[in-house]
């Protein structure tokens, strides 16, 4: 029998990020794997991102880049918005945004409504640098259907974030005008609201989707984007709704300790190239 | 024995991006498989990006989003330079470069030297909305080696772009301060030079290593980035080694057609968020 060189076992995690495109990740451990009632969460441990959760097969955050997303979603709203002290969350659940509005010190509340409660105590447990700020006594952070929340409040907020999951299932109509709609009834007169809105490569039919839809609802309709490592192509859009102020202009200085944002940053986020002009030209 | 659904064969592609990260893509025909004198060639039809084409199992250049490398490697300094006429570029065998230097009507020669005469054929042969511009009257194409030319022009390009593959094997010496020396040397007095230098998520080391070497050499040194879906962490860096004048100053208008550049991408390339500057205060 010949020798061979000792060799290891190797754990890789797989998500499908199109039926044509799969990026797969060598992973050290498992700390999560199970069904939550409303989706499958895991969360591991990956060599090249650190701690990573994945809900639905779908990778959600990762320890080493979330600062790109997390920061895009809070900053451009919050510094666009020359006051911003009420904010909404929907979704969002790991908390990483809740962290980088909470860096903003004008905020007096931030409300987080994520529908499952397991994908907080995950983020509480297992992920400290993203769910951090949960214990702020600014932090209001609920678990309910957030389709039912905003539907009974008006006039209360200045900003609101949708950090949803990908448009399928239960956060399908978190990109319907309907939902967009009840969201400006939740806003203030100067309010404004930021969605991720995916892909301009790989799911262009959501980002042109979910302008069309708020652009049905609000006066002021604008898109911006920015790199996210662990998102399908890498490159991430971010579409804003407000009701009377342009989002393109930061009005507020960023906060301290952003690892992306700059106020910098801001202005050149929402320059687009022609491919995705053409886009959004469609909606 | 039990019905099964009609199932299909699949064959799909997977590069490994790092040792802990792998993309794979859905391939629909494999049009190149073999060995040339300098590397694994391998050219494939994908589902998500169109042919593709992957040299030593990197992926070099894909139909769809090619567009976005090509714009960014070509314009930044063809529009930062005032008058471009001279133009070298060194690798790029597919010519999407080319295609892209050649939109500016000013530049009156480009010579592209790549080191593989089968990877300019198969793109010839297999790639024609990349190759195209290889018939121009003013492209000058030869097969050689890049190291061994450079050493022996002086004073002769106003731009040089160097389209390399990742910093190993033949190519390692094109990320050294020798070779940009060499370049420099080439290039006229307002000269300067463009390189790629891999993305600041997964190739940090290079990012840092190449402004290192480029910064030894030029008087002025400057990087930007954009979006690049099919390169590791969709998010590509290119550093510029100039001798006089700014490259972030745009001097001369985008040329038409293109679906990445404009002026104002330019400009905003240029701006970097904290984690990629506290990575350059490095070098």
């Amino acid at each position: 029998m010949e020798r061979r060189a000792k060799r290891y076992n190797e754990l890789w995690v797989t998500e499908e990020q199109t039926s044509n495109m799969k990026l797969s990740l060598r992973i050290n451990q498992i700390l999560i794997n199970k069904k939550s009632e409303y989706q499958d969460i895991l969360l591991v441990e990956t060599f090249e991102y650190g701690r990573m959760l994945i809900l639905d097969g779908a990778i959600q955050i990762a320890e080493r880049d979330e600062f790109c997303y997390s920061e895009m979603m809070a900053h451009i709203v919050l510094c666009a918005h020359p006051s911003p002290k009420r904010v909404l969350i929907v979704g969002g659940g790991d908390g990483g945004v809740l962290r980088e509005v909470l860096r903003h010190k004008e905020v007096e509340k931030a409300t987080l409504i994520d529908i499952d409660k397991e994908v907080i105590n995950a983020s509480k447990k297992y992920l400290p640098t993203i769910s951090c700020a949960m214990d702020d006594p600014r932090a209001d952070v609920q678990s309910m259907d957030a389709l039912a929340y905003i539907s009974s409040v008006s006039n209360e907020f200045d900003v609101a974030i949708i950090d949803s999951t990908d448009p399928v299932d239960f956060a399908a109509g978190l990109f319907e005008a309907d939902f967009y709609s009840d969201v400006k009834r939740a806003l203030k007169e100067d309010g404004m609201m930021l969605a991720q809105t995916e892909s301009p490569f790989s799911d262009s039919n959501v980002v042109v989707g979910a302008f069309q839809e708020i652009k049905k609802v609000y006066p002021i309709t604008s898109l911006c984007w920015g790199a996210m490592p662990t998102y399908p192509t890498g490159i991430w859009t971010y579409t804003i709704g407000s009701k009377k102020l342009d989002p393109s202009v930061p009005r507020c200085p960023a906060p301290e300790g952003t690892k992306y944002y700059t106020t910098e940053i801001h202005k050149a986020a929402f320059v687009l190239p022609p491919f995705l002009k053409k886009l959004l030209d469609k909606a």
